[in-house]
């Protein structure tokens, strides 16, 4: 078995790796804002997966929920499969606040802004911390 | 147990019950689009939900996905829970096409277009039909 992140995603910073998918960062300021790739070959959505395969990605989909609740306190979070312009499955789990950029509409729409390199490390630092800390 | 859809669900038509989930249709001829809701009292969204409840949920998202592929043969499916302005947990599953009125893009920003009566009728009777087939 060979994955291999989509291009799309290659740019995406590294967070951490779970039994499942990897997890990386959106450099977008707006809202904490993170992906769940399952570290598989050749799939593009939730339907490659086997059903076994599906509620192990629900596992950690809830997992990293968690996590970025129990860190942000988020008003809302946003889950998403969407996949039309990065044809490999990644899962957006996206903190919302109700006086956040775009809210209450969804964020696909906005420009992202990057964080400062250092408040990005220290962010990727925390999130990987808190996901990785029941382990 | 009282399950209650909130008033913005109310307005969206039955298709049909799972054991877990209501399905409703959202009317817009844009893109063929239905929503699962958990037939469970104060769920706003997925981490409200024991993780049985939510393995049930993917398990019916599978399902209902399948249906909706079987059916229209979109390009590509979007899966996605938002809920900033209807806080009960709702899934979107909603086919896309690479000729569709909103593609590559999200559809939330589309303003919908409503089906004729009898198309809409008829749609969701198939719909129905496809989904509860394998019962």
């Amino acid at each position: 078995m060979t994955f291999e992140l989509h291009p799309n995603l290659q740019k995406k910073d590294f967070i951490c790796d779970l039994d499942f998918c990897r997890v990386l960062f959106e450099d977008n300021r707006n809202y904490p804002w993170i992906f769940l790739v399952p570290r598989q070959e050749n799939v593009k959505n939730m339907l490659d997966l086997p059903t076994p395969a599906r509620l192990q990605l629900m596992r950690e989909i809830e997992r990293a929920e968690t996590a970025m609740n129990r860190l942000f306190k988020p008003d809302q979070t946003n889950v998403a499969m969407i996949g039309n312009m990065t044809p490999q499955l990644h899962v957006h789990i996206i903190c919302r606040f109700k006086n956040d950029a775009a809210w209450p509409k969804t964020v696909w729409s906005e420009k992202p802004i990057p964080y400062e390199p250092d408040e990005k490390q220290k962010l990727i630092k925390q999130i990987k911390q808190e996901i990785l800390k029941d382990d």
